[in-house]
């Protein structure tokens, strides 16, 4: 899988070098995220870390925290992506465990059926599936602060597995509707989305039918 | 989602003109080839049609079909993928109705876990989401060619809805098992990913777990 190595579109346009906007404050949080983008661009996810980030952008380590809670944001950041999956999976397992797979699909259909967070999002993958390390960089974060965290609160076998199936899902929810766009599934409401999508999640993260019945 | 019409990479790696083999068979089935990639680019899947592609090769239609059964043959080659979705669903389908999902989902790992074949189809998914040209024509190919034909054997309410439901499960395993490579899911053997992902195609399928209890 290492064929699109020779696709360098993005990272040939992401932004380097010092910020130009005269806004001090501005500069200091956008320098933080070029140099997270780099970091995370030569060390993948799991290896790059606040403090390494720091230190590439010349900056203290507590003053990349007073901008960024967390290396989960750092990423968000460098991606512009406005949905957060790691925040949307954490509330949802907050709450009621038999809705986990309507209350995911519902949240991510709501905040992608805005055009603007739907591009971005296919423009990830569209570079994951083009470029290696954006490929190893999407799989880190979402093995990390998504498949993990859902994984812990699964009981049964496999939770791993469980949940890179529950993503694959997801995923391909995204392809279909936002990218590829086939119909009718990209003009479906999203409650009409959550209904038929929500249960094959459920299935996936709990290894039988929503109902209790096995197959 | 017209965003990425700036991203020409594949477009511009097209090969052109006329074929240098000196082989005037190779020659001719190649120069129809291109003239194919050129009319779907130009004109979609839906509006191509073999004489239309015959003319612009400057040959007879019949040679034409000479080389290629049907339309969907033509633009199998000017993708270059060798898995050929509407023969597998085909095949697929006139198996028993209750395994369709599990035959599905093999047939697709099966083909897929060879490098050179998963590449290809990654490349076109990656090129999809891209361009706008390239996500109608192949929006225009999965919907006539594969869904079209799934959704025609469904009994029940909304069968193109459920077609294009199972389709987002299928290029979701795509994503996660062959772009991103999500584990456990990317090593997990044909035979396991069949079974825990079948029963769930089945289900967009017939709107329904495959033990027939509802949600």
């Amino acid at each position: 899988m290492a064929s699109h190595s020779d696709d360098t579109e993005t990272a040939a346009r992401r932004p380097r070098g010092r910020p130009r906007k005269s806004d001090q404050l501005v500069d200091t949080r956008e320098q933080i995220v070029r140099a997270a983008g780099t970091e995370f661009a030569a060390n993948g996810y799991d290896a790059s870390s606040v403090r390494a980030i720091a230190r590439r952008a010349g900056v203290d380590a507590s003053l990349v925290h007073h901008y960024f809670e967390s290396k989960a944001d750092l990423f968000a950041a460098t991606v512009r992506v406005p949905v957060r999956p790691d925040r949307v999976v954490a509330e949802v397992l907050a709450g009621p465990r038999d809705q986990i797979g309507v209350n995911l699909v519902r949240a991510l259909v709501v905040a992608l059926d805005d055009p603007v967070a739907s591009r971005r999002v296919i423009r990830l993958l569209h570079t994951a599936l083009g470029q290696e390390f954006a490929a190893t960089l999407l799989r880190q974060f979402v093995s990390h602060e998504v498949l993990g965290r859902i994984a812990k609160s699964l009981e049964g076998d496999e939770p791993e597995l469980r949940a890179s199936l529950a993503a694959s899902q997801m995923v391909g929810l995204i392809v279909a509707r936002y990218g590829v766009r086939l119909e009718p599934l990209a003009s479906a409401s999203p409650d009409e989305v959550a209904r038929r999508v929500g249960p094959v999640v459920q299935w996936h993260l709990m290894g039988e039918p929503p109902d209790g019945h096995g197959t």
